[in-house]
């Protein structure tokens, strides 16, 4: 591509709306240009990052066994009500009405279509298992829309949907997908992480994220460096410690804390460590018995330097629809509001349920019903009857890894893939069914795996830029080579050697964009820095005289000088490491 | 491509809904799926046919430096209410609001974005010319949404946009979209043919359609076989006939012609050729003089086997905004109902308008504003006041063609593309300027440039069929080659032959798909018929003994027997044409 030809459009600064470093550098690098709040138009040259990624999605899905296909944009409701989505879901799902009044969705993922797709396609476990994809302009309603491409509203997914006689090909089809992201995510070239992720209601090990690793990830990525256990934070499991509990040994005390009621503050105040004190978390079940409405008070006790994960105590078995207490309520069950709050002497019996950290503790600090007041030297069997016991909150780096392989270690990584097992989750709703050998109807056993195409381009810069730009890895770059002539209007020999390497590397197969803006050297390498591409060859009168190029590599703090007649050699051996 | 790891999915009858042949073969030949209303998935086969078109355009769009972008499929009302489309359009506007209740529409074009996009980027005539483009989907809530592809509601669409300095960089950019679209079209290797088109008030001849030739196509296409001239129905001219008036030979004589109100009738009572009577269309156009509301009543005199063009008629000063008079105002000037109106006597004065064909006629035959009688010998001048004279009609097969050459012809044909010289039309609404040399802004001349990808399935199966199905251009088809192995299952000298022409045509480049499926003969034949693969290739055990492979093309009668080792050379000569 010849830069005179291409469109090109770079800013000093970035928009005021524009809140993390990839927004603000695909705004400045003409990458793509707001419409509307989440909606963006893909310029040119993001548009080639997009197309660069589908590419490598595609092959790989298809590599798989995957078929393409195309499901439309626009999705009638019916088939939304079918299996409940259509109330379920919320604002998000943006719903719109045709000429007639009649009710439409615009896709946010397509699991209604392509499930309605297979039942009536698929009348015979002979034409499983199957894999359905596409590549498609996506819409999500988001309440608070940012981030550019992170966040946006509309934005393309590559949403894929495989069909499987029993459990055990679904689970085949699941690591089929699984090993195709890992290939999908190496070609990219980006850092990334496969965490093991909750799957909810359908439980088992069957859900993974892929994440990019980004110091800016919105999410904790759970990791063990001695083993290849991998979760992210609401699935990874904390063990027990691995001591067990100490006898007490110390007298239950009242003590006054006055004013003290965070943890941290009765530590500092008591001068024993953090780890020494309990924390009382209190949630509320709504019930219905016999058609009278009805409150159970749980009690969660945690340490006091820990946090409640919420997944794990939906888990807890009566805890699946808790919401936390209101101040009216823990005032009528512990005669006292939150602050002082601990499992001895509630005004009314609550449910307790510890942590499994808490169960193995003794001689602990908890609060004591009474306003200004804490137990020091509480101990279980002794002053609170053992209670229910559940793992109920987020890891911490240090803790033990559940495959007993080591210590946890956590990072930040961006979401960009997700693998599901679905079962029968929309088959059963849909009554997609296949006959077995026998003839008889069994429901289909699902999976879906999703990409983010878009998202990848925000994902890739927060793992890749410095205060130039961006550095796009080789695969997904817009190009993969810049040749900036000095003076390409002006001199005869830098315009030819220029045009001749341009053909050279292009017929060799490259993917290489020519500047012949006639910018001054300034300009030309500040945009090329802040677009990102990942590889630079100086054509100069001066370097000419001696036969030399100058190579720079978009990382590198020199330039290379290097011959000529060696630049082909060169490039193709910089492209192919 | 093996068929075992692919979808197909043929049926033996075609839905009931399905109307016209490209629709029928479409849902048989397992290419869509009816999801909606005008709404479609593209199945794994139809996808195939899509993106060979899109990769055509795409190349050829390229080619002639257009630069690909991507504009999103919610668009914010504000922009279309800048140009006042969002209240000109009806409800084909499909209509959205989001969670906070702003408006948006779903594209059925981009005019607003890509002029949006234009007048924020391009500030400096030094930018100009530029033409954007994306391939997207479109949505238009048709009224009656019917045919399949052909008039679908979801659809996708290339769409172009080009942005000059004026009116001569305008029209020069319009070339360069027309040649890329002849081979764009010649690529496809559908018959088609360019033709002039109305372009409503801009005027000129700036406007071209692009029809794919075919029988039942909805449109006229009018050409010339001495020259080439094309032009659609409503743009064709109709000269003057090329003898002049002959002069009065008969005498005005109001004849009984009872019950005879059409032109047809009343030529056959009285013995008479149709082409010596004029039929009368009466018009009215409502205004407003002086904040009071008045009605003009027109009336447009045609020869009996002539149809009136609503386009042309518009363009007759004063009829911009024309009606159909109502029966009321019919009887209110006529003095009697339609079927015996004529230019002679009516009871109110109305403002006549003759096509050219009837102000060179004598002694014609028509109404006597009197039920049940008609006049003969009715003449210009002396009968009736010589009157505005105007090409009110479509053409007919026969006329002469404006450029003098030769005589018209007429066929039928399906509208699949359209270059369209915009002006100012967009510019202006939305202050999209430039600065000229001189620092002065002014407006862009813009251009747009269509395609229907999804129509063109349609079409080019409209154009391509026959009593076993779709006939598919090698360019587009979703294989070029279909290898038929006899017993892939049961004969090992079958599947290795089989296996090894496989690699070895793949290797060369040619889109192969190999049945492994393990169909019977007639089956295998039957689906890759209807499927519309041009080029069959079938591996018997008998042959293959004789070292013989059997090549069958989509539309031969016999096959022809090759040798194996020729196979490769032989299919290679049959795709390059």
């Amino acid at each position: 591509m010849r830069a005179s030809r291409f469109f090109i459009s770079t800013l000093k600064e970035a928009p005021a709306d524009a809140e993390i470093i990839s927004h603000k550098l695909m705004m400045r690098a003409g990458m793509i240009k707001r419409l509307g709040s989440g909606i963006y138009t893909y310029m040119p040259m993001g548009l080639r990052v997009i197309r660069k990624v589908e590419n490598i999605v595609r092959e790989e899905m298809n590599r798989a066994g995957a078929i393409e296909m195309l499901m439309p944009v626009v999705q009638p409701a019916e088939l939304w009500q079918e299996t409940g989505r259509w109330d379920k879901m919320g604002p998000e799902l943006m719903r719109v009405k045709d000429r007639h009044g009649r009710d439409f969705a615009i896709q946010p993922t397509s699991e209604e279509v392509v499930t309605d797709v297979a039942r009536s396609e698929i009348k015979s476990y002979k034409k499983l298992p199957i894999n359905f994809y596409h590549i498609q302009t996506k819409f999500r309603d988001e309440r608070r829309p940012r981030f550019g491409l992170m966040r946006g509203r509309e934005f393309t997914m590559k949403d894929a949907y495989s069909f499987d006689r029993d459990v055990a090909g679904m689970q085949q089809s699941y690591q089929i997908m699984y090993d195709a992201y890992v290939r999908i995510f190496n070609r990219f070239g980006l850092q990334f992480r496969a965490v093991a992720a909750d799957n909810g209601a359908i439980g088992g090990s069957g859900s993974h994220e892929f994440h990019v690793i980004a110091d800016t990830g919105e999410d904790a990525l759970v990791y063990c460096p001695q083993s290849d256990y991998a979760a992210n934070i609401e699935a990874a499991e904390a063990l027990a410690p691995s001591t067990s509990r100490a006898a007490a040994g110390a007298e239950l005390t009242k003590t006054a804390t006055p004013g003290k009621s965070r943890c941290e503050d009765v530590a500092e105040f008591l001068g024993l460590p953090l780890t020494t004190t309990v924390k009382s978390i209190v949630l509320a079940v709504d019930a219905e018995n016999d058609g009278k409405k009805m409150t159970q008070i749980w009690l969660l006790l945690l340490r006091g330097d820990h946090d409640l994960n919420e997944v794990k105590a939906a888990k807890v078995p009566g805890l699946a629809n808790f919401r936390f207490a209101t101040e009216a309520e823990i005032i009528e069950y512990f005669g006292t509001p939150p602050g002082y709050l601990g499992p001895i002497g509630t005004r009314k019996p609550v449910t307790i349920v510890a942590d499994r950290t808490v169960a193995a503790m003794s001689d602990f600090i908890c609060g004591a019903n009474e306003a200004g007041y804490h137990y020091t030297g509480a101990n279980w069997g002794r002053d609170i009857p053992e209670s229910t016991v559940a793992d109920l909150r987020n890891v911490v780096a240090g803790d033990l890894s559940p495959d007993g392989k080591g210590t946890l270690a956590i990072q930040r990584g961006i979401e960009v893939g997700h693998v599901f097992q679905l079962g029968t989750r929309y088959s059963q709703d849909m009554n997609a069914t296949y006959l077995d050998e026998a003839g008889k109807p069994q429901l289909m056993q699902m999976g879906c795996y999703g990409i983010g195409v878009t998202r990848i381009l925000g994902a890739a810069i927060e793992q890749n830029f410095d205060d130039k730009g961006i550095i796009w890895p080789a695969s997904i770059a817009p190009f993969e080579v810049v040749l900036c002539p000095m003076g390409y209007d002006r001199s005869e020999a830098v315009k030819a050697e220029a045009d001749r390497l341009y053909q050279q590397l292009t017929d060799a197969g490259m993917d290489v964009i020519l500047d012949d803006r006639g910018e001054r050297p300034g300009v030309m390498f500040a945009d090329w820095e802040l677009i990102g591409v990942p590889h630079r060859v100086v054509i100069g009168e001066r370097g000419l005289k001696d036969g030399k190029l100058e190579y720079q590599g978009r990382r590198d703090v020199e330039a290379t000088s290097v011959p000529l007649a060696e630049m082909a050699e060169f490039m193709k051996a910089k492209l192919a490491g």
